[in-house]
């Protein structure tokens, strides 16, 4: 699916590009409400959250080549299900619940490995294709009801995208592209801008994992908004001066954000250390772009390297977030590769940005709180409706722990 | 009580031999359903177990002989009440609940000690004698109201058995043989075989506590199947190789399993390291039990030892475990003892099968799951059907959080 | 308010002094019914108890002297609110939730610290006085809705008295004089005799800051009762022999206890390391007092120094305490000055006493705990009243869980 946004034609694409959203004018410069503190504290929601969002879309789940070889997996959480994904033997992979059919134990603990050929459970040694199907159980012969094809494991709806697996639980989704091109679309205009970085086929630099006690809705409302650039990311707003203005990437007339005139590259340094990416055109050059990716992905795009960022709800206050800096194979198999100047302005900007989002959750806890969005947050309000119609919410307030 | 099982004459128990429980036929082949996984996540299904089943039961709470003198004590939990028993003056084991009549505070907090000649509460030294009655509170003659007879301690019923100390919340409860005898009738047919063992007179060579992370009744389901023995247990199917049918004891003619012909006790080696206990026929040689006390004990019992498992539900996903593994206390006194041959067989399979109930408490938490039941573990539905008897609960699915 | 006390006059006062309460003769040496378990042991009456208490009570909540210079600020909880106290840019010290009023993010989070001139909040900069008033946000100009007066910090009431800071989460509450002195007349009959030791002008001498495993209510009825003194108490009954007779200062005359005829001064040792206090008058010598200030501190007066006790209720559990050992500051500054002597003798006492109310609240988790209160104890009864009619409950027993 490595042409989910070729998709569209020239045409299409242009005409969905005069269409992107700027800041509402009818919004005009009011003050609009902040999301209820319900949402963000109350473990209700986050079950709530769960099953309407996490156990319903397609999500990135790890790394595409976290799983070389055939029958290697990789565990993971989806909602509050513990699943697993697999590499079958024709070179697919595979998404499963992990459970055993027979008794319900797990299949797989480590978070990391190989189940060989066949995946059997270690407690009464039903055994399973890495395609999912029962092949074998002890005694089988005397249950003519131990039908194989009932006694399957549980399968996701699963793809591969950027270098990644993308699951859902619902194993009859849509497929992804239809989540994600709107997305795009909406973000980009042109979502060719989003396919000449070639994402897929970058390799891994560097991988830092953050726990950020906060709802995970704050780390995408963050995310969103520029009004906190200048109060807390001094290392940005002198790489990107345009963000100074508390609009971001959201207040110009490109979707992506200019570097400043004395920068050469997106580096703490402000040095380029390596060629633009092989797809690049001269009008991507010195641009940066922030994707989201609802719900739990988002993508930075520089000339000469990509951070990739998935999040996972662990509890209601707290977010497990990764981090992957990719770049150019032959860049990354150099002896003298060295991501660090890419890495440490980005490391930087996250630390700041999740220390705002956990001083958010602790000040949230008070019954008094009610908070506002000025005009340069506006856009978050984009976020609040598709939330609001994803949990099936109208936008009345809700009650702590009512449904 | 320790001729708790020679009540019966020869004649009812030969009868009762003759109606010992095989695999239901009228089940045949067929597959059925596993308990709905609530009972084992939800803590509400836990505290019905402790009010239904575990307050209402007896309990073996500990060795009798952790209670050398009169004022020793062993604190213990039953059901959610922290309880203890107490070595009386006439040297019987009296039980209470573990706190002062007048303002609460807990009369012991170390898990083993003495009291000396009598009970004193620590706060204000309301003073009790070992058998729970109130024998003086400061300013006592002042006070009318305070009849000491109504101010002793909340005893529980408490019989001592197998070297072992019983107790019931309900201190009116029916004796502990009315529990037992029945267990033993249906498990062994002819329940002297039991009294041959002389279990009340073996002392302890080593002692095991186990914490697994399992709800406590998939601990009891996975003693009574064997389907899971040549899965996960090829040292006991080595020694046991009738349990490489998945039928275990329950599908031979006897109600043991026979040792293998190159094995000579039951022991990781396979030697026989000591003799028979002395009250064995030649019968009982080379033969292997498993029997359950329910809802708290097992036994195993092999010619030249017996070990002694008993269980707590910690909370509805952890399980403390204690086996004692029980000797000749003529062997155990020789300077050359050493019982680990003994233990080591059974250590290892204890891990093997603590570890798959941790694995099915893992896998069960998925919405996805309902497990199924194969020929060979038929006989689970005999504890399903104590079970859901025991807790008033039709065979009706359980909701979450229900009652 | 470091006159509180010296308002009522004389007369009023002496008046006040002859209704002080006495162990009640109406109830003579009945055995009366303690509290409910459910209300140190259901996290839904903490929730109660701190949403009718904590947050509408004056709460002492900090030494005024931990907040010399304008700026600073100690962060601490009321109820659930995390609020924090600051000084003034003129003296006075304020008192506000702890949250920006744009997204909610917390203004500080270190337990103590200096905010400088103003209250900036590092996510987006909105900046407000040391009085809480909004004064600066970026973009500010652009948006007409955001009048400054109304986007203020919430404030709380806030006085200093005894040389602590004192706050109410209700802005508009009664003076801290109308919570206290009632008690205080109540307790002493003369409020004077609290005035004479001129708390608010003496210096920490010792700190202690103790976690109790218990509900905070228990830890005011140890306070209250001295039916425990001669069980746990050897060294404060050796002092104060008076409180061998089970009624503590409520047994006699006069509402202090006296010294034992061999003891100097309220120390270890018996010995009296430092004069009496300047304000104090002959009739105060050789005088104990324990006197409560509902609902959250403890005063001790002894000639020589001030034990002073704040609490904190932790969860339904647990409570903090912190004790200050107070004295003459001329005595502090001196090179040669040791409070040992002073801290042993109540450290060891608090030690017994939070030992105790541990234990009460492990034995009161037993469903069959209803406990008793004997005449020594029935000053308890006061606290109950008080109790009651403040989380306007009934003296009926409450269910587990229910309002």
């Amino acid at each position: 699916m490595s042409d989910l946004t070729s998709v569209p034609t020239r045409t299409e694409s242009r005409t969905e590009k005069a269409s992107r959203p700027r800041p509402r004018s009818t919004k005009g410069n009011r003050l609009l409400p902040a999301l209820d503190r319900a949402y963000y504290l109350d473990p209700h929601w986050l079950d709530v959250d769960r099953k309407a969002i996490f156990e319903r879309s397609w999500l990135c789940v790890t790394r595409a080549d976290a799983l070389p070889r055939p029958g290697d997996f990789v565990r993971t959480t989806v909602g509050t299900e513990s699943v697993f994904v697999v590499r079958g033997r024709d070179g697919e992979v595979n998404a499963f619940r992990n459970f055993c059919r027979h008794r319900g134990a797990a299949l797989c603990l480590e978070p990391q490995g190989s189940f060989g050929k066949r995946i059997r459970c270690v407690y009464h040694s039903w055994t399973y294709g890495l395609d999912g199907r029962l092949v074998a159980a002890p005694n089988i012969h005397d249950m003519p009801d131990l039908v194989k094809d009932d006694y399957g494991l549980h399968r996701l709806a699963v793809e591969e995208w950027l270098g990644y697996v993308w699951v859902n639980l619902d194993a009859d989704a849509a497929p992804l592209r239809d989540q994600m091109l709107p997305q795009l679309v909406s973000r980009l205009g042109n979502p060719e801008i989003f396919d000449r970085y070639g994402i897929g086929d970058l390799a891994v630099g560097h991988t830092i994992t953050y726990d950020v006690a906060s709802n995970w809705k704050s780390v995408v409302e963050n995310f969103m908004e520029c009004y906190h650039c200048t109060s807390i990311h001094p290392e940005l707003t002198a790489a990107l001066p345009q963000f100074r203005t508390g609009y971001g990437s959201i207040s110009g007339d490109s979707p992506g954000a200019t570097f400043a005139s004395s920068v050469e590259g997106f580096s703490l340094s402000g040095k380029a250390s390596r060629p633009p990416l092989p797809g690049l055109l001269p009008e991507d050059d010195r641009l940066f772009y922030g994707v989201i990716l609802r719900p739990n992905a988002f993508v930075i795009l520089v000339p000469d390297h990509v951070a990739f960022f998935r999040l996972e709800p662990v509890d209601v206050g707290h977010t497990r977030i990764v981090v992957d800096w990719l770049f150019d194979p032959a860049e990354v198999a150099k002896p003298t590769f060295d991501p660090s100047d890419a890495v440490e302005i980005l490391d930087i900007t996250n630390k700041q940005d999740f220390d705002a989002c956990e001083r958010c959750h602790l000040g949230m806890r008070s019954s008094a709180y009610s908070g506002v969005l000025v005009p340069a947050e506006h856009i978050i309000t984009d976020f609040y409706d598709w939330y609001l119609a994803a949990i099936g919410q109208t936008e009345e307030q809700p009650a702590f722990g009512a449904c």
